[in-house]
């Protein structure tokens, strides 16, 4: 019998999923300081309604199936559609502006390949029924503060790891309105997009079949736009004029500067995100070194909320999404060990060593203690008693067993420690043995821990 | 446009969100600490895998279709036939014993009613390649400490919220074998399961078609002992003498007693959860007055995972499941309030109170000090700044948003508090307002946070 999974999905053993937990633990711990609130929505949903905002290659990709009762129902392949729909469902229970996150599985039955599975776990993140600069800066800078804290930015020695472009779908729709292609502007925002996918030789081909020469020449001019972001507003206003996008990226920026993280974000008329509908500010983030795509990508969307209903004027939302499996596998490569390491090593396990038939009782209680050091639970340990008990003829065995279990530290009571009431601790890193009270214990393992819990 | 969800799905609103976190994060927290390793398998798999362990109820219920590359898959009905397959598939990674914990969202198109859903979150956790007494002591101690932790038995005045029901298949099944009625084994233990349910007449009429009057009395009587662990063991000694599966039952109860949990366990031979790969141990939990049947269920199984590959050789195993939207819905109740006021205003939110147009910047610089006052994450401090700006016109509308959103704490700037680099900080809980530098806010908020971060 075949015991696999299906092509496109897979398990996530231990040690992947001590990294996603910590992705998931960073960009939460970032958005409960902005206070985001958590919400849910259903993995199935009516088709009609799930596939009112995707394209045709989402509708080709979507699980989509009857249900018992013959409904017509689908897996969501995104939060953001399934969230516009909770947004129309529930205005009345949300005080607007909303600060939203939520995280959860997405589903897209597409061809696989690394960084890419049918199954993925994604982090969203919204505020909706605000548009202002002030809300498209603070979604850009939760982008930064995220992919600082999963990529510990904040440990000395490390280098910056990643770059947020970002851009203005305005700028680029002033610019055809200028060249009179205005009602072209998804066919072209469309093809940029793919410029860095497939380059900009087979971009402009695209673009031929259906613009002029010369336009084709000025558009692809102006998205490869270079120098610093002063150079690049300069060019564009002597180009556009006063314009109201470019003020909106000119206060944005200013608004980073102020969080002295500007230099982390790239102004980029290629991003364009080839989703209709996104309006104003869009962006995209690049870890360098991984070759594996955005990791968390986003914009602002005037209409989307609006579209689920007739009753709700205009509500506008800017947002974005962390591509949590991706960054697993980015973190998977050999440049990131230190990520691993960190998260391996950053809760102290213990293991106490079955040395003595007679002292079992004394062994579950001793685990017992450790793991209800205190009810804050920030200072309690993680602590198991070895399960076999061969009158201590299997110490290798047990030290086997820790070693792949990632178990720092070994407990030794034998009749002799017992009785003074004091254990034997071995450091399997320092490779060093103290005998030691249960308190001083405590506090050699905890010292040891260098990450602090954080809130869920 | 019809915007629901669909029957028996439902959206989690954010203090919905809430409990639900504090949930999965008290069994998380407890689960860490007895070192259960985290690992998760897919929503989608190969239907003859997932329907190889279910009854003919479940498998009316499955979400199943074909996918567009024509294969036959299931969404998952629960997180224990999933785990089996997991073993098997991944048996040369895992060390055994092997402590597994996963969450996450299972489907049955089953009529939902309160504390049933089609779509439901689940906790499970799991300890295979190990069958002694301690084993399953571990595993009923993680219960019991979840639900302690849950329903935050740790503050004082709170009485006991729960039971642990148990029993052992093994000793009703000596009990059939005595009567010759081993072969029937199964459908009796099915018809035990629902005398909670439907009552003893009924079982009593449903067992009368297959068994005769004698038997069907000795075994009703029997599963019907009541006194003391004690009375009960002898009761059992007496009818069955020696008996693996009575020993097994008071070693369990003697490891319970050294830590002193011993009162919350139930023997009570009516539970045989009516599932088939029982083998040994069998547990559900009760809320008292909740009515909303069993938040914690399990029990030990000899056969689940060998029964996914001929190479594999039996692999005991022994587990549990926390239901944890059901254990959401009975802290919905106006009984355990006291859990929702202890969750809300667990984390002191701030607003920035919007006063003064001249100083957008500032309170912007001022959030984000809030936000990363260090990176431990432990004392950093949930903000915002309200986003409009009236000229200070608007202070009720703001404190009107910070009600709804249970934020605690205002943070007032002027200009005359700018200069002096002060803040008028008002405690809503409290209805007072102070004026505080920086560092005396940030102790005021933080000390007046009541549960401490836990990890995730």
């Amino acid at each position: 019998m075949d015991i696999k999974t299906l092509k496109g999905f897979k398990d996530y053993l231990p040690k992947d999923s001590l990294i996603r937990i910590h992705i998931v633990r960073q960009i939460f711990s970032v958005l409960n300081s902005y206070n985001f609130d958590l919400i849910d929505t259903p993995v199935l949903e009516y088709s009609d309604l799930l596939l009112k905002k995707s394209g045709d290659e989402t509708e080709k990709q979507i699980y989509r199936f009857k249900d018992n009762g013959g409904r017509d129902v689908s897996m969501r392949f995104d939060l953001t559609v399934p969230f516009a729909r909770f947004v129309a469902t529930n205005i009345s229970a949300l005080k607007l502006p909303f600060r939203r996150s939520q995280f959860g599985k997405v589903f897209r039955g597409e061809n696989s390949q690394k960084g890419r599975y049918r199954e993925f776990m994604q982090f969203d993140f919204d505020i909706v029924g605000e548009d202002t600069f002030r809300g498209d800066a603070e979604i850009l800078s939760v982008v930064y503060y995220g992919l600082e804290e999963i990529f510990l930015n904040f440990i000395e020695g490390i280098n910056k790891k990643f770059i947020i472009h970002y851009s203005h779908i305005g700028i680029l729709n002033s610019f055809f309105e200028k060249l009179g292609l205005k009602e072209k502007s998804i066919f072209i925002l469309r093809n940029i997009d793919k410029i860095d996918k497939i380059g900009i030789d087979k971009v402009k081909e695209a673009l031929l079949l259906e613009i002029e020469k010369e336009a084709v020449d000025s558009i692809l001019s102006l998205v490869s736009l270079q120098g610093t972001f002063k150079d690049k507003i300069q060019a564009l206003k002597s180009i556009l004029g006063d314009n109201e996008s470019i003020k909106r990226v000119e206060d944005v920026f200013q608004h980073l500067s102020l969080l002295k993280i500007q230099d982390s974000f790239n102004l980029n008329l290629k991003i364009s995100r080839g989703l209709d509908y996104y309006t104003g500010i869009v962006f995209e983030s690049e870890v360098f070194g991984s070759n594996m795509g955005s990791v968390c990508s986003g914009g602002r969307y005037d209409n989307l909320v609006s579209s689920f209903s007739n009753s709700i004027q205009k509500i506008s939302g800017v947002g974005g999404s962390f591509g949590v499996d991706r960054i697993k596998d980015i973190i998977d490569l050999e440049k990131f060990s230190y990520i691993k390491i960190f998260v391996t090593k950053a809760r102290s396990k213990v293991l106490i060593v079955n040395l003595d038939s007679a002292l079992q009782n004394y062994y579950y209680e001793l685990a017992t203690r450790f793991r209800n050091h205190d009810y804050s639970k920030v200072k309690n340990i993680s602590c198991e008693v070895y399960f076999k008990n061969k009158n201590g003829k299997n110490i290798k065995e047990q030290i086997e067993y820790a070693l792949s279990k990632e178990i720092r530290f070994l407990v030794f009571v034998g009749q002799e420690e017992y009785k003074e009431n004091k254990m034997k601790v071995r450091d399997l890193t320092k490779k060093e043995e103290l005998l030691l009270s249960f308190e001083e214990s405590i506090n050699l393992i905890k010292c040891n821990e260098k990450l602090l819990c954080t809130p869920f």
